[in-house]
């Protein structure tokens, strides 16, 4: 998947993708000086975060109204160069598929145009007492299809 | 509060806190070199945890079956010498007071005898929906003060 | 220190003290659906450091020119109410004291006006390799001073 | 690879794979009730460094006496089931390939021998100041091919 993850990157217009951006703390380091390869998780799911409530889903509502949380199912990611202590990343989120009850999103760290980390992860959305995937209602698949484009 | 914590130190007999071992990885350590601050108050609650544990009561089930849990509402934490990676550190936990919801925690992280960082911490049992205080049962809070000599 | 908090927050003019917005996202919380209480000096420290920024004092450079960095050395922390996802918190930091080689600060996490958390934080400056306390030059004493009143 | 490690996994003996017992605390859980998705990476590494351990390397002395670090360059991970709070965990960690300066695991976290999360973690070691690879001592690249076996 790592040479198709180039092959679409290459062909990126940049206006097309969402934008971070997030600052490296102290808590996001570690002793070998560098960003700790888990906290990519943490702010590619920022970014998703903040995606999801521009295109007006605000998760906790989701949560408290349908019952419906989003999880992730799969991840992939590829650490190409280390961040470090008060760089600030621009984090890409970009979807690449929308299904009945799931969105893929391709998500880049950049810094200053170089790619640090780049990651395709695989989200569901799910009943929250189940577990089991329940399907996007109708308006919101749409509003998802629509952001694909 | 320091001196007063550094006197109840000197009159420790080591025998009776409880001990917990732990283990530094990457992920608690920061590009200082050193564990990050905030660690230790994960550390201390893995601690207090197994605590709890010890004496029966396990708090998954405590929020199942009595819908209370156990917030923390206040903490003073010294720091005096940092710890590592690799570092394997002991943490001792010791009971200063019970009242009828709450605990006082006296904890510290030491390595190889020598003191890291100790800390006070105030554990209140709440009500988990309501979020006010929870009086312990007569069961608990004997189990608590048997605990604390 | 509570009562003491307390009367300062009375007086205080909220134009003198820093601000830093920070979301509350899934990586915060934990199963008691609140922020995780080990978070707020994640949060604390973010918004010591972008203080810093704003006075000219960029963390990393002062380690690689200088081999000088910032250490916490006590910590006090009252926690008043549950922040929760999606929450936007507002990190208010004030100096309340500069010594030759610390500062002290209060720092309180507020929603919508009411207050979630307060600490009062003791920062050293310390030499990176030694880990003993490092003055501060007369320059940056003299900004921190200001920036205290 | 989904398809792969499935079939793998049906091979295993379970004897050949190193465990190590992970206790879930609230610092890995979310709201959502189940352990943060990103916590498994800490989870992976930790028993990845016992794996190590065992084996004799010290990450901590490899860095000081070689200036060799181990960084990980590619995670793919797929979420099965949660894991709540209390829940113990076991990670089994098993050697897929080693090469000249790197290593793929295959990791993966059971409950009571149901599968929750599995993982294929490829690190490599590299050279602590130009972050460029660094291939294994002889020493070291035999012992890591006996215990891929």
């Amino acid at each position: 998947m790592s040479h198709h993850l180039t092959k679409l990157m290459a062909a990126d217009t940049p206006d097309t993708s969402e934008r971070m951006d997030i600052r490296v703390y102290y808590e996001d380091t570690d002793t070998g000086g560098v960003v700790y390869y888990a906290n990519y998780l943490k702010f590619f799911e920022r970014a998703r975060t903040e995606w999801l409530r521009r295109l007006g889903v605000n998760q906790s509502e989701l949560a408290a109204r349908e019952q419906r949380i989003f999880v992730v199912k799969d991840v992939e990611l590829h650490y190409r160069q280390p961040a470090r202590l008060d760089d600030l990343l621009v984090i890409h989120s970009d979807i690449m598929r929308v299904g009945p009850a799931s969105i893929r999103f391709r998500q880049r760290a950049m810094r200053d145009g170089e790619l640090l980390c780049e990651g395709s992860i695989q989200v569901c959305c799910i009943d929250a007492a189940s577990f089991r995937p329940a399907p996007f209602s109708i308006d919101l698949r749409t509003l998802l299809e629509k952001a694909k484009n």
